[in-house]
């Protein structure tokens, strides 16, 4: 994954939206909502009712949306990309459910997470169901090698989760463990999504790799952003939670930074709170400052740049349009959150 | 799926093992054990050392080896069955992991359960890396129509677990209901472990259907033994706990037919440590004193025999031989356990 890039081939725009990839997946994405309600039906009234809670809320559709326009980019025309998009937003989703799943310790940390309304156990069968019925779905497509390609996505994202776990309250986390961690958690996924498009529309290896990199690079970029919007007080203008990750002692690439430049009396203060988990009220707030201090958020938001633009450098080969704008300003939607 | 069978029909031995059956497939289950081992691999340390935990853990691998016996008896002589019994055990794996999970109030009650040592988050992530690498290694065995009824068996599983958890605590369950429950979250997985057999033998449909119809046949009978184990003196013999239904507040068979036998007193018994949860030290033994009074023990072991009689008539259109003797002496092993 190159990374290398010059500050003048950065073209983003704080106000990009999702609205010109919307507009132009309007049916197509139609079509996949459908096929989601249809398929997460169940006589088991609880399944419909957990699953819609996660899928309904107000999702960007932002992985399934990545499957349909490069698909349509590469020139396919038939109707499996709906499936297949399905299957990705059930993946996530099953993701995100069991993400939420919390210990006994955890909740007596006093944290509000979905599987506070139904339980863990719920939170974790629903999301078994939901995988499943992701395979059922590429099962029913017959393409053997997008069914690779999404149960390797699907076993590398579970040791990414596994590794993230693993790091967690350890201050001595790599920039590179860290690096591991969000690739294979987050931006397998996008990659994965994105790929399929090159194998529906039967494009060439190089095309299927230029997808791939567009895809990983997005991915890391976006969670880039997500993990600098946690100590963000943006974040909090949008009224969104800040300091999930702190009050789980996630180890992300600001706190990587800043522990990277801290004295000792800082490290101390990392040690304590991250490592040790003892956090008082005013620590999250003493976090952000020590962040801002050394400039981390800022550093985390020019790396999310330069993968940005190894993303968009990825788009070239494919013919100009209206499909490769919109997967364009994707980038620069999931880059201007960070401004 | 028929029922109906007259007492003669049954030959159960009450000192069954499954000694013929891993006598026969010895070289096999070698190799289904070091697929296993290779394909639970991870960098991430925590997966091979947590997956090791549970699949170590003397599992019996009854499930592979159904796909293992029935595979040979269909006169498939390749080598595709081996990794499809691991994807079989992997899926089981996966389930046991995630059953496991608990709610803090679980935690509060003082279960010990397998995630006690690494806590529910990680036994999930595990869980879903073993499933990912269940599809991994059917994806590389190549056939969708095992793709087709592992991803399917998967989705009903999952959904029988969430039914499960839907009867809990609720004492005006039915049969059918519980039936509904073990059907799917344990008979499945048996019926497709044995379908496959058929499949990998390139055998008729018929022959496909009779091998569905022992595995879920003998997944019922199993599943039966195992909730009257719970309340049983023999399982405490055996040096297994006792009760684990009971304090999970799970309505199983050996209760709903206690229920339909109890006088008011009795149900308000019922009510209270099974609804209501509020469980007192002598009460798992005054539970068991109803289900002898009420012989509801004694009726889902007939039950199960009964079961096990039509998995017995399933294999009859099969050649006799080795392989047919020991998958009729499985039935003889699930139901043996009761005795």
């Amino acid at each position: 994954m190159a990374l290398a890039v010059s500050a003048k081939d950065d073209r983003t725009k704080p106000t990009a939206t999702l609205d010109r990839l919307t507009a132009l997946l309007a049916a197509d994405l139609k079509s996949v909502n459908a096929l989601i309600l249809d398929r997460m039906h169940s006589p088991v009234a609880l399944i419909p009712q957990l699953a819609g809670h996660i899928i309904a809320a107000g999702g960007k559709r932002l992985r399934p949306m990545l499957t349909l326009a490069t698909s349509r980019m590469c020139g396919y025309r038939g109707k499996r990309h709906i499936a297949l998009a399905a299957a990705v937003e059930f993946i996530h989703t099953a993701t995100l459910l069991h993400d939420d799943v919390v210990d006994a310790s955890d909740l007596r940390r006093g944290l509000a997470t979905a599987n506070a309304v139904w339980g863990n156990k719920s939170s974790v069968l629903v999301g078994d169901f939901l995988f499943s019925r992701a395979f059922e779905l590429m099962v029913e497509d017959g393409s053997l090698r997008v069914l690779d390609i999404l149960s390797s996505a699907s076993a590398v994202i579970a040791e990414g989760e596994v590794l993230q776990l693993v790091t967690s309250n350890d201050i001595e986390t790599s920039e590179a463990a860290y690096l591991e961690v969000i690739n294979a958690k987050t931006a397998q996924l996008f990659a994965a999504a994105s790929r399929i498009g090159a194998v529906l529309g039967e494009r060439s290896e190089a095309e299927e790799a230029a997808l791939e990199t567009y895809g990983r690079n997005l991915g890391i970029a976006f969670q880039l952003i997500d993990d600098m919007l946690d100590y963000s007080a943006r974040q909090a203008e949008l009224g969104k939670t800040v300091g999930d990750d702190f009050r789980d002692g996630k180890i992300t690439l600001p706190v990587v930074l800043a522990l990277k430049a801290a004295d000792e009396r800082e490290r101390r203060f990392w040690r304590r709170t991250l490592e040790r988990m003892e956090q008082h009220e005013e620590d999250l707030q003493q976090a952000s400052e020590l962040m801002r201090k050394h400039g981390t958020l800022a550093a985390t938001l020019e790396r999310a740049r330069e993968y940005g633009a190894t993303a968009r450098r990825a788009l070239a080969p494919f013919r100009p349009g209206p499909e490769r704008d919109a997967l364009d300003e994707v980038i620069d939607f999931c880059l201007a959150r960070g401004y």
